[in-house]
């Protein structure tokens, strides 16, 4: 049983504004809260339903966890079909950005990307290719936010979201700044070198004026047919795809 | 004015079943409406806030159309922040496919995408990459859902979406069947030849074991980090940009 307030204070935690008063964030879904258990991240309190039981293995083990009925996990769950088992996570202490991260390797700085789901499918796809590092600006969707969670599909336990005023970022970087825009050059033709910063835009306004004279390399996804624009998560995958890898 | 019933006709057409009945569907906002506007789609109705008459040129010439207000569209939107605009269209016949449709070009085949978001993305970005016809299995979400339509930004007015027996249409077609899987040869070094279907599975199961036995070849995308998969509409994209393109 939990009560009232335990039942409130988890869905306060589907609000940023909630999940920065107690620290913490939710995951839901066994294949998820797995990934997490096998991270640097501190699993706070698990809740499942009985029927998980058999297939919870000894995750619950070492940590705290609570048995609930469906319908209490139905009132903390943030999804419409939930999946029987929801934790509750500490959000890690922010660390200050080591300009070594840079270095070798590629990394997405995204500015003001405003939709969780494509944040999320971001972070998922980021780390299918092996880039551990995403830098957002300040006014970018939370990467804790249920939805964003939910479409990263557990590969927030790898890659690392920084939140940072991206134009101080920018101006003191070392690497190349390859950024997402309709006329630059073709990304067919690009040669992305050893390491650089892909910068991508908001999914309305694209890159923001004041981040354009900081582009090193204006990159471009040629377009065959019609429509105005793709999808944000869809030219950061397609950026993923055509950075060299090991 | 709207009436009650001219309100609830509307809304219904958030479900599949009274799209099927009315034989009609929404789509929203204005930059989307004018790509249907310039369309072989048949825009049956508008409906537009005071505030859009000044932006709205002169799309509703030839168009029926009624002032509502802020409130009464408020009613109508299948979108938490509506845009100022909707128009009902009418769900064109659905032409049966000829072969024809599969050679000299690529054509995207999906086995059962269950997510509206994903579909109209895919959508969305098929047509940037001049791909304009998709065959969905029967089972798949339905094209004309509002999500849909609003992933795809427009762009459902220029791809055309069949519905088939996959099985049927695999086992006659004439081009060769390559299939998005985790154990075939890689993307990057696949010759897709100068035409193809690509076949992409569902969210959660990937393609149908039916349909295996049917792939002539199974492409990989690789993965040089973490997660157990990509999300259908990112796979989709890094397929389309990775095709020969005139």
């Amino acid at each position: 049983m939990l009560s009232k307030s335990q039942i409130s204070l988890i869905t306060s935690l589907q609000h940023k504004k909630y999940r920065k008063v107690h620290q913490l964030f939710i995951v839901e879904g066994l294949k998820s809260i797995l990934e997490y258990v096998d991270s640097a991240y501190q699993i706070e309190h698990l809740y499942y339903t009985p029927h998980m039981v058999t297939k919870m293995g000894k995750i619950n083990e070492n940590i705290k966890s609570t048995e609930v009925s469906d319908k209490t996990l139905e009132r903390i769950s943030a999804l419409k079909a939930p999946q029987g088992i929801l934790a509750t996570l500490k959000i890690p202490e922010p660390t200050p950005i080591d300009p070594e991260i840079f270095s070798n390797r590629y990394t997405l700085v995204l500015d003001d990307i405003q939709d969780p789901g494509n944040l999320g499918t971001i972070i998922r796809t980021a780390d299918w290719f092996g880039i551990s590092n995403i830098v957002c600006s300040k006014e970018s969707v939370d990467a804790h936010n249920p939805k964003t969670v939910q479409a990263s599909m557990g590969s927030l336990s790898r890659v690392t979201v920084y939140y940072e005023d991206l134009f101080a970022l920018l101006q003191n970087k070392r690497s190349p700044i390859f950024g997402a825009l309709l006329n630059g050059e073709s990304i067919y033709t690009t040669d992305f070198g050893s390491e650089g910063l892909i910068l991508l835009g908001n999914e309305g306004n694209g890159i923001s004026d004041a981040l354009l004279p900081l582009i090193d390399r204006p990159i471009t996804i040629p377009q065959f047919g019609g429509g105005e624009s793709l999808n944000v998560s869809i030219s950061a995958a397609i950026f993923c795809a055509r950075l060299p890898h090991p």
